[in-house]
């Protein structure tokens, strides 16, 4: 029974890892597609989206098994409900990197109004917080999950700065305003993922420590 | 044993109802300091925020308990699961009022732009889908929830309705673009709302017919 329980929370731990993947290379297809103006990953995308798709709910289905058949307890229990939570948060990561995408589709049509530097910058300091967050959580690596916790403030300051130039740029040019704004949303949408690793590393320490941490930041 | 189970259970959804209703009281409050001009009830709004994140860790406190005590099967496994999700939905939406809270801030420092009438009707709407998403869940209401699905996309049209006048009114007045940029992201933040109400009632139709209907509307 202990044995086909572990062996189940394994293919958990595997799954989870693979949709983690799929969302990181959403984000990175997204932000090419926008900074390299180049559409040929779009379809791969979409693709990646159908996947992310079917796994979570064969994660939920995971679960739900585990705890019907096995009823485990304390430290276990926690990590499959924080794997239904996890879940949940890298399959909105999923949603966000669609929107990158579309946001990306609709710049394509114009030149686009500056550098995008920064966006670059963010998108990689994001997917760093997906897979960190993701690493954190499956092998319950506490001092991995503060480093993304910390990490979150740096994207959201990397955000607050895109905002102002952005808003600065239309005010010059109201000939940009349209592309201006997509990358303003570009940025949010990075924010968000950047919250959603966030949320992953929070459910590692409480897996962990059996503390909720949320809303009480250290 | 099952006495005390049931009562464990009646003690979740009072709790997940009292957090859905600081939840909304949070999006009407910052409604009406936005388009009221009104920032008395802004206080108010930061201490239903303490309560909500206070009522998150509960609720999972709840279900984490209820889960291990009982070993809960079949439907109701599969409600007290949705639970950790809708507590998570619900929480979200908290963050997004506060989100609307401080643009409306922002929005006080200026004139509007124009009037708010489309804001109002998305929060009302918004608000409402919050009510029923949470009636529907709690009473494993699919009729209910279904309604909740279809609301959501008239919601999605009016935020789009929004921006495009947002936008177009940016490029006529470049003098007020970043109060046309706050109300385009109060805009989005309703919307989200919406989508988390959507969730909500995606998992009772989940907890229903053990149907899983994310990413396969009817």
């Amino acid at each position: 029974m202990e044995r086909h329980f572990d062996e189940q929370l394994t293919v958990l731990k595997h799954t989870l890892i693979k949709m983690s993947a799929l969302s990181e290379a959403m984000i990175s297809d997204a932000i090419r597609a926008l900074c390299e103006r180049d559409t040929s990953a779009i379809p791969r995308i979409r693709e990646h989206e159908d996947q992310v798709n079917r796994l979570q709910i064969e994660i939920d289905g995971i679960c739900l098994r585990l705890i019907a058949l096995y009823q485990p307890t304390a430290g276990d229990l926690r990590f499959i409900l924080g794997a239904v939570k996890t879940n949940g948060d890298l399959e909105r990561m999923a949603d966000l990197a669609i929107n990158i995408c579309e946001e990306a589709e609709r710049l394509l049509e114009n030149p686009l109004p500056g550098a995008l530097t920064g966006i670059q910058e963010m998108a990689a300091l994001a997917s760093l917080m997906v897979k960190e967050s993701l690493h954190a959580y499956v092998n319950r690596a506490v001092e991995q999950a503060r480093v993304v916790l910390l990490r979150d403030d740096r994207l959201d300051d990397m955000k607050r700065h895109i905002t102002a130039d952005m808003t600065s740029l239309m005010q010059k040019d109201p000939g940009v305003i349209k592309q201006a704004l997509d990358i303003l949303l570009v940025a949010r949408n990075l924010e968000r993922i950047g919250d959603h690793a966030t949320n992953i590393a929070e459910n590692t320490i409480f897996v962990v420590k059996g503390l909720d941490i949320r809303h009480h930041r250290e």
